[in-house]
């Protein structure tokens, strides 16, 4: 084995449970950690800097994006997020797998930057499945919830340039497919360093 | 999901073990059948046409190369070996996996004729645990051990071109990282027909 540790990129529409897997993955796997985002928002009660989120200014939030300390950065809302590329190599050089859970936009450039990483996109059993799971989120208004399906469906259009693709029927179902991807992808040819 | 299964082609040296973990894993998936090879070997006591292997003439085996009915096929020691396509076939559109336990050469002539087909090479832990096991059988001569491992030798500087690794420290082991590796190929994007 190489000994180098897979990153692993958790994608999907807002509502198909990336939170709850995310979690039953970390729970489960002593392996895995969870890359901690950068983010120039203002942290929310509650969030602990290195915990939550690291927080930036906007001002040093830039300079990361000119020194390419990031792997990837997005605008949303008027704040930035992006995620620090020391941690993630750091930990992966270790041999421990890394966890990163952000939108497909922020996957593919991911891939760019390691093509080694895995990009994993989460789907509903169904639409209405998703819509349904949408309509529990009290916070959840319809118009917000049509743009959120919107934004699925577009997201989906790019579901070829991701590696897998795994249903979300059932936590533990999904659990149990990543948590084979990340057995095979350790046993592919082009990760052992003397092939 | 396609619904189509997975060709799994399992190589590896001799004395690797691949028999019992063959084996192991058709006795705990349902969903996964043996691929049976058609040979002009004349069969041997007990051995049943159809279920040890197809056994055929030399002149109706030629026949089937001429129609491009096996997906491999090889001539050892005088004898034609080789792999029915109509059987796999069938098998992989019915939705069950099929097993194909052959060599490396084999392997890379099923890759062009089906190249969603996972190749996966067994590897034991270390050459002196080859050479141990290579001992236990007492049927294997001196010279005759040091042949298959000059093969193995030959066999293992093709595995770049195998997708997958599997060490067989322990065949529990083995038969999980490979059934992770079907599972994980059930995932990939490239197999679901919409993408």
């Amino acid at each position: 084995m190489s000994g180098q540790g897979i990153l692993i990129v958790l994608s999907g529409p807002s509502g198909v449970g990336k939170g709850a897997v995310s979690r039953a993955l970390l729970g489960e796997s002593t392996d895995l950690v969870c890359s901690i985002s950068a983010t120039t928002r203002l942290p929310r009660k509650g969030e602990v800097n290195g915990k939550s989120y690291y927080f930036f200014s906007r001002q040093e939030f830039r300079k990361m994006i000119d020194r390419q300390e990031l792997l990837e950065w997005a605008e949303v809302y008027g704040n930035f997020y992006g995620t620090p590329r020391v941690f993630v190599e750091n930990a992966l050089s270790e041999g421990r797998d890394v966890l990163l859970e952000i939108d497909v936009q922020g996957g593919l450039q991911v891939k760019q930057m390691i093509p080694a990483a895995v990009l994993v996109f989460l789907f509903p059993p169904s639409r209405a499945e998703l819509q349904s799971r949408l309509l529990k989120r009290a916070s959840e208004s319809l118009a917000e919830m049509e743009k959120r399906l919107k934004w699925a469906e577009q997201e989906l259009k790019m579901l070829s340039r991701y590696d897998y693709a795994v249903v979300n029927d059932r936590v533990e179902n999904a659990v149990w497919r990543i948590q084979s991807i990340l057995e095979a992808e350790k046993c592919r040819t082009w990760r052992f360093k003397n092939c």
